[in-house]
Order: C-alpha cells, then structure tokens, then sequence
C-alpha cells in the first residue's frame, strides 16, 4: 500500500530543508510495515512551523489541498503531519481514503494503554491547541492536560540534550499530576525519535506520534475502512459540481 | 465605537455582492447602538459560501488578515461574520481588540434564555461543524443539537417564504425535542431579518447570530474587555519578531 | 431603555445604606449607555448580605416580588444584584422582561475571553454556592474554581487597600492554576470599581459581575429578546388566577 | 430516634388540611421502622403547593426555619418534604442533624436499582426543576428526564384512577426512553401510596420519595452520620453571633 | 429481615480466619437495626484479599454463587463485601433480591452529604479500580480520587495505630484537594470500626462502607425494594432453561 | 510476530466446537499482516457464550490464565475474543505484552472515521454491557448507543440471511438516531465476515471487531508499545511472591 504523509508548512523551499524532508521520509519507512511505501510532500505556501491557532489555519488550506492530489495519484491513506491536525476534518470531506491526523491517533492509543494520558507540547501556546483537539476529537475522558517544553518547534533538534531533558521534566510532571501515559505533542519531536529514551527515563509508556499515526494509517487500509461519508460529506457546491 | 465586520468570503466582486454587503452593512448599522458605527469588508480569496469544514478552513486566514488589518485601521472590534466562527482564535492570537464570533456569541446568549437550546441550520452538510462548535466553545452543557433546511446558502434568500416555513420546520422539530430557545445557525439567515416572525410563529425565542454578535461586541467594548491574551498569546514567532 | 437593578437584601433602612445605595445606582448610570435609565430598588425583608444558600433563600422572595414591580411600573429589564442569582429563574417565571443574574451573565462572558475561568468570592462559605450555579447554568465546560479573600461582605470597603491586596492573591492563586480571566464573585466588590486595577496587577481579563449584567440587560433589551416562556412558564396557579 | 417531617407549604389552616397532614403523619408512621418516631409540621407563611421556581423559593424560607427548630426541639433528622428539595442546603448550613431531600434520596436511591431512571412529574412546568436538581445534587449520569401527567399538585388525589392512569401513561413514555427505574416526582403522589400498583402495572422498580427520604434519614442516624458542615458551614453572621 | 454478608476472598479455611468471620459478623449485627439478622458466608476459591482488577475478577464467582444460595435459602438481601464491588452486577443479573455493593453504596452515601467526596484505599494499585467503580456507578459527578496509605490488605489490623495514622493523613490530603466527606475504601478498614476516630480527627463525616451496605440493604427491603430485572435481566440461556 | 487469541469460553469440547475454532483460526490468519502468525485456544472452564455481565465474570478467571500462558509462550500479543473485554483489565495486571479487547479497539477506530458511532448487539440483555463498557474505556464521547438483533449468540450463524436482516435492520435504527458509523458488537458477528455487505446496505462504515483487534495488536506491536505498568501494575501479592 501507499501512504502519503503531508508536511503542512513549507520545508522544501531550502537545501536543508529537502534534506530534513528526506530524512524523516527515511524514519517513515523504516517505521512501516512491509510492503508499504510511503511519500512526503510539503505545501507551498504556509508556515514554517505550527505553534498556534494562528498558524493551523494557514497551514490547512495547503494541507487539504495536498490531501485531494494524493488521493488522485492513488495513495490509498494520507497523513497530515502536524500534531495539531490542522484541516484533517476538512481533507476528509474531500476524500474518500483515510485521513490520519497525529494528534488523534495518538490520543486514542493513549487512551488503549492507560487510565490517564498527558501530553509534552513545545511551547505554551500550543497548549490551548492540544487542549481543544482532545475535545473535539472526544478523547478527553482519559486527559489531564498537556506541558510544553518550552522551545519553539525550529529549535528542538539543534541540541538534542537539552530537549531530551525538557521532555523528560514535562513528562515528569505529568506523571506527577496522575499521567500514566505520554504523548509526544509535535512532529518535529517526533521525529527525532526519541521516545524509546524518554519511555526508559520515565518508565511508563510514551508515543511516538508519527509511528502511531503511520500504524493507524495502515491499520485502516488493511481492514478496508475510511471514515464516514455521513459524517464528512463532500461539500454541497462541490457535490453539485460533480453532478 | 468602530466596529468592523468581516465577511470571511468573497462577495464584494460581483455587482450584486457588492450591493448586498451595503445591504448588510445597513442592517448593521441600524441594529447598532447610538455611537456605533459598523464597517463591512470581505476577503480577496475564499469560498462563495461557507457549508462544510472545508469551506470554514479556505475561509480563515483572509479572515484572520482582515481582523489584523481592522486593528492596525483603529476599529475597536471585530466581528467574523460566519456562524462556524472560522479563524476567530487564530485571530484573536493576533490582536488586542475584542473578535466575536457569532455561533460563539449566540449560543451563549441562547444559554441565558433558557434551558435547552437548538440550532437551525443550512444544508445537513454544517450540522457536525455546529454541533464541534458548541463542543469547542463550552456551549454544549444546553445544546441540543442542529437540525438543517435543506437550502444552500446561496438560494436561502431567493425564496423568502420557502425558507420561511423551512426554518418553521426546523424550529418546531427542535422544539418537539425539547428546544425551548432557538438560534438562526447561519448569517445569510441573519440578514434575512427574519428572527421576529419565526419567533412569532413557534413562540419561543429566537436569536439572530448577526444582532447577538454586534451586541456582544459593542458590550465588550463597553465593559473595557478583550479576550485574554493568556488564552489567545501571541503566536511565538511573531513575538520574536516584534522584539 | 429603562432598567431596575433590585438589591435582594436590606440596605435602605438606615441612612448610610441609602446613600451607597445612592453610590451605586450613580456608577450603574455611569456604566450604562446613552438612552439607558437605571433605577435601584432594596428589598424590605431580607439579610444585610448573602453570603450562603441560606441567606440567599432569604433574599429570593423580596427579590422575585420587585422584578415583578418592576415590570408593572414598565421597567425593560431587571438585574438580581446578587452574585449567586438568588430567585432569578423564579422571577423569570413571573415577567416577560429579561431578567439577569450578575453570576450567570459575568460566567458567559468569561466563557468568551479565555479557556478557564476563575471566580474571586469573599467568604469561604461561599464557594459551594458558586460551584453549584456554574452547575446550574450550564458555565461549567471552563469554570476551574472559586478562592475565597476571606472578608465578610459588609467588611470589603472599609479597607480598600487590603481588599486589594486579597482579591490580587486570590487571583493568583486561580491563574497558577490555570486560569485565564476571572470574575469578581461579589457585588460588594462590583461596586468597589476596582476591576481595572485587578486587571493590570494580573495581565488577565477581569470581570465586573455588575457592568456585566447591566450590559446583558441592555444587549437582550436592545435584540428585543427575553428568557424563554417555556423553559419559566408562569406558575400555573397564578395561571388560572389570571384566567 | 425521632424524625420531622417538615411540609414547606400552608396545610394545617383548614381542617381538611389539618386531616391531610395527620394521614400523612400516619402512613410516615407505618413506614418507619420500630424505634422511630415521626413528626409532622408544616410552614406559617408560604404556597399552597408548589409547580414552579417560583414556589419552592416562597417555601424555602419558612422550611429552613422550621429544620432550625426540629433541632433545637431535639429531632435527630428532618425531612423537607418537597420533591424539589427546597431549602434543602440552606437548612443545612443552619443544623448539624441530617436534613434530608427527597428529591435527593429517591434519584441516588434509582441509581443503585438500574443504569436509567425517569421521574414522574405533575405540572409541565415542574420538569426544569427536576432536571436542574438531579444536576444540583449530582445524580444526573443516570438521569433521562422527567414527564409530567398534567394534573395539578392540589387535583391529584381527588380522581385517583386518573392519576393512576397518568402516572402509568407517563411511566410507560420513560419506559419507551429506556428508564428502567422510575421515582414519583411529588410528595402528593408519594401520599397516594400508589407506588406498588405502578410497579406492578409496568414491571420496573417505582419509588416513592416519602419513604425513600425517611428510610435515608433512618439511615444516616442509625450511622452516626450527617452532612459536612465542610460542605455546609454555619452562614458567617451567624456563626460569628455565636462567638 | 435476614441479610447475607458474602466475603468474596477464602477466609474460613484457618482457625483464624474463622474467627475474623465471626468477629466481622459481631459488629454487623451490632450494626443492624432490631429485627434484622445478619449471615456471613465466605466462598470455596478465591484470593485471600482484593488489591487489583485481577483478584476483583477472581472473587466474582463465587460471591455470585453465594448470591445465588442466599437467595434461594430465604435471605432477602444480599452484600458481596469487597469494597470494588465484584461480580455485583452479575449477582443482580441472577437474583431478585436486592443486591448491595459496599462501594455503590457508599459513594452515593457520600454524595448525599457533601459536595466532593475522596476515598481513603489500601494499595496504590486499588486506586484504578476506585476510579473505575465511581464512573460505573455514576458517582463521578461529585468524585475527586482516591489516596492509597500503602499498607497490604492482610497488614491493615497488624498495627492499628500505624494504620490509623496513615488514613487520617491520607484523609488529610483529600480535604486539601476539597474533599468535604470521606469514605473509607476497603471492607478491611471498615472492619477496623475506625471511621468514628478519623471522623474526629478530620472534622469531616467518614463513612464506613460496612455500615453503609448494610443499611442500604435494609432500607430497600423495608421499602419493597429491589434492582431493576429490566436493567439486569436473567442471561437468556438460564431463562430459557427456566422456560 | 505472534498474536495468542483467547477465546474465553468453552469451544473445543466438541469436534464442531474445534472445527469452528479451526475456521476462526484460518479467518484471523487470513487478515492477519505479513509476518503475523496467530494462535487460538480457549478455556477449560467458562460459558458456552457471553450475553451478560454474569457469563462476562465467569469467562475472566479463564481469559486472565490463558493471556499469562500466551506471554509465556513467547507470544508478543494477546487478544481476549468477546466483545465485552472480560477480564482485560486483569490480564493487564498479570503481564507486560499488549492485551487488546475486541469492544475498546473496535470502539477507539469508531471514533476515528465519524461523529457519532453505534453497536450492533446480539441479545437485549448484552446493550448495558456495551454502555458500561463505553463508560469504561473512555470512548463514550461519541457513543450514541447499541441496539440487539435480539438473536442468541449460539443461532447467529446458522440462518445467515435472518442474520443479516436483523443486523441491517438494527444499523438503519442507529443510523436514524445519527450513527454514522457502526459496530458489529459480537465475535460470533464477527467471525461471519458480514460487515463488508452491512456497509454496503448502510452506506456507512462498518467495524468487524476481530479485525480491530488484531489489527490494534499488530500495531502495537510494531510500534514496541504495551499498556502503562502504572495504570495496571502487579497485584501487591504477585509482586512480593516474585520478590
């Protein structure tokens, strides 16, 4: 199977970038099952990083739009790679394979492996982000909050050390708080690949979003599902555009 | 006071639209308070009407621009006129001055009328994007849910009594099920003024989301209040670069 | 418009209360808009504060009996100036003008600026009472709390300073834990006018309960909207009387 | 152990009242258990019966009096004999002997005998107070609404077969909603002492709150226990009166 | 009346374990009201304490056998005595006598005389299954968690005093996070008849869930009472056996 | 990898009972990944089929005992097969490889594709099953309810077209009631490979619980992932006997 996993923000525009990009799509399929293959692609316009409401919504646009395009070139599951699930609802309503957003894939295996579940985001604003995803996805019976790291999304893989040990004193203070399950709040955390090492650190489990969200990806493709068409229409004027 | 009211579509390109904005912008105007004085403005690109999740996310970042813009102008609110509320945090992010969404100002305002609230909506289509507004909001403690006309937003006003006796329909069925307040979950309905004789007819009240929007915004502005930029800060990248 | 702001306990009977009585109804008129008359109304029977359930059954008849004074001698809306809304849903059953409770309008409106909302109480004992009308209202989705300054009522203006000083901590106290806006859970401390300076000690919004339910009284008044006929019907014996 | 019984409305006026009251006393008597003495009094100053906010605020007044006197007369509970609990936490500040609801009483007592339970209810217009008290009181996880019979508080007993017949009508409607467990919501049908046939007519579980809230108040002094005055403490003025 | 206490766990296969039995059954009957009589019965195989979901599911068995006999061997109510309540809603399911759970009855006891209620457990590892039971139940609405003393069931009457010391500082730590009532969340405990000291030591009600199951027993039977059949039907292969 | 299917009822006494293990066997290898070898055993003692809370507590104690023989066979994840998860929780407790229960995972991938979910059930007396389940994993945010085809576990198969009516008939109530997506509540459902042409009759989508299941273990596995020793640790007395 096929899997397309959409960066909503702009990445390639740079070497480095294309590099990271290359990098991460490396993680993707050393993640994946056999016999998948998975693709990466950015948006053309759009933010450098997501650490807002601000900044999903100018990521969704593109995101949506890159959605649509993997479905006509036969991906059979996309991924938006933002943990904020910026436009997956609105993606879905264009689409008929699955959607993946991160953040509610990893919130609902929180959910599987845990009474209470909390999540390490990267700076304080993005908490009100994670604090609104968990409702609307109804996966917030199992919460009890999320603590940032407090370095911005551009700075967490240039001093691995430091990171590492600010996620381990979120996630400490989460289990403090009664968390017996974490998840790691970003992509960019993500793919640093790290949370086997925080897991040791903390000895209860913790979530690797994007692994959670490629599994469920292909988990859906394998049983034959996609969401609901009833609950994700395609949009009235695009309807009758096809008629 | 200044308030501007931002259509977050396109309509001022067309004759017709441009006519029908001052038609709005009239109403508003006529509805405000002594002192009050409304601007209208729409969005360069967007969707024609707003039915979907898909439509709210190409909706919101011309949105958002326009709440920035309407700061930087001196207007002392602002208002997104959609009742999905698109954009409205991510706006609020940016600036000082109060944004008010109209689902959001609704709800509440149908909160305080009675006990158990119902939406009227457009196409069935909307109907999940109002119910995770009232979800998101906090409004769900009385909401008890939406029930649609069946008219695309573009056609509720070409048939007034069609859509007359569709939205009687609507609120008697919601009332059946125990609605004892009701809400117009659309703008176009809004400026269809047409609140009053629906109320007439199911003899419950009936809340025009543009009026409860303005009315909310010339009263934050009155009490000297704005949302909290502890909830709302500023998105982190911009704050490095202001400084 | 015309609006009655009903003291639910006992404060005309001696010459001081006559004249904060005085004081007051001059910052309502302050407060109000242009076009807005306040008047201000105790009750004959009653306690000199409320600062329980108890006290608050005490207040509700005298209260419920001058909303429905007011509404014969043409009022367009009353205000129950008590925090705890004492008798609010019994005198709605009464009238058909909107009635407002400081509680529930300053709750709403809290729900509008932030995630989480604090309330700042004066004793202790109050609390309970504030827990159960977040309840009550359907304001609870973001209600964290109540922290009490622990100074009786009739006690809060004689020591400007250390009123001050208390609401300032309680404040804190609520913003550590997480909230982002908070209301002033007392009308003694409404009428001390000191929002304001609550607000620039802290950096978050702060409500006062009473501009907040002028405000509200003015906004339903100027929608031509009252609470719901059918979620507070009219007592049925008093019904039949009038048939 | 002695248990009073306190009516918060007008009865012992008339002789039919006076009559009413001492059958009332009787079937209290014949339910409690050996070693329990009951007694009965009702209010000076209040409604005739209550269907509204409106009446159980008249009530509570002179209900929370009478609970103050049951103490000092050397009861060891007391029972505030309306199903809407009026004045029920007030009284609890004034007493450290249990007071008991029960309203209260029979909703905990239908969550431990099924998953839903409904209430029967007399007036239309009773339903949101019976909603906003299994809310008040916590007991609202298992709540699924209350249906009136439409006849009123004063006309019940006078045609017991058709209030039979109602209640059953009614019972069946909650039945249909999935209640499997129902509470007579008025203490004038808790005195028809018709619960058995109801049950026997539909086949589910039916409480009668009379004898819910004795049995509760046996109980809780047979415990050694009370509310908390944690929970409930004494009104400040009172309580520094004392000193 | 004649109600059977069933200990779910092997306890009369020692000398001392059979005279803990009948130690236990002293203080149920000194508990009881006059005319009742009080049986206790323990089961074949089963853990010798409970202290986890595994031994909670070990224990269901046979106390719902031992459900089963009591009922056929005339007794008319049933409590299966473990505070996480196993195999309750299994018992229901086979019997029409009432059915009582120590933990149901105590939570809703417990929610009747306060507003928020916290449990004193043995081992951390109870704490989940308490979380479990008060959402299963719906007790929640007034549940603010449990806090563990760390001593092992079978140690808990070793030193009396070390474990009184550990609930009143347990005890303290709910009252700091608001509890206004306690409960004490172990059968073990109960039986220690401690809950008067604690209560002393706190100045806020405890309840003994030993006390509280056998007083709900007694007041259902006295009011006719029992579970719904509709919500805990015979499991059709047995009816049809019946049949 | 190797998944240890625990049938946990009683199947293979009978040489149609190991044949039809033989057939589920095949079915669950079938849908299994590349790599996934699957086992299947069921247990010594237990019901013959699981339609209430009673046959859900007798078919525990097997289930727990089977899942801590397959993780010392080296199998690397375990699925209890009913739709009731019986005895997961404890089977949790017992070891360190993921146990996944056909109701959560199932439930966990409905809240993935819609709104709104519903459960198809066998007899009536399994729907409060489901409800106490949805409770207790968490995934009651989207749960609107389960309606039974009122056909015994043990007939399901043999009149394959009823079956599919019934269950057709069923999905089309909860999707009038708003589910948007469903769920066949039984193994024995969904070891009749049905729910592709249940989907095709609804127009929704339709989740078959065992290829849930398994597939959640899969992606359990894949991701080095298992539940929280926190949230499920060791019994105490296990603990100190391996100490």
């Amino acid at each position: 199977m096929r899997i397309q996993y959409v960066l909503p923000g702009v990445m390639s525009k740079t070497d480095a970038g294309k590099k990271e990009m290359q990098r991460r799509l490396g993680l993707l399929q050393k993640w994946a099952s056999d016999g998948t293959t998975v693709g990466i692609v950015d948006i053309e316009n759009g933010p450098m990083s997501i650490e807002s409401h601000y900044e999903e919504y100018l990521s969704a646009p593109g995101a949506m739009e890159r959605v649509r395009e993997a479905e006509q070139a036969g991906f059979d599951a996309a991924i938006v790679g933002c943990y904020g699930d910026p436009g997956v609802d609105g993606a879905r309503e264009l689409v008929r394979i699955p959607v993946v957003g991160p953040g509610e894939a990893s919130m609902f295996m929180a959910c599987m492996l845990g009474h209470k579940y909390g999540i390490v985001s990267v700076m304080e604003s993005t908490v009100p982000t994670l604090d609104k995803l968990a409702r609307l996805v109804g996966a917030d019976a199992k919460y009890i909050g999320a603590v940032s790291v407090g370095i911005p999304v551009l700075e967490l893989a240039s001093d691995r050390e430091r990171t590492f040990a600010a996620i381990v004193e979120a996630g400490r203070n989460l289990a403090g708080r009664g968390a017996d399950t974490l998840v790691l709040g970003c992509m960019s955390m993500a793919f640093m690949d790290i949370s086997g090492e925080v897991e040791k650190a903390l000895s209860i489990p913790v979530i690797n979003p994007a692994r959670a969200a490629l599994a469920m990806a292909e988990t859906l493709v394998r049983c034959g599902l996609s969401h609901s068409k009833k609950a994700y229409p395609l949009p009235p004027k695009l309807a009758a555009a096809r008629r």
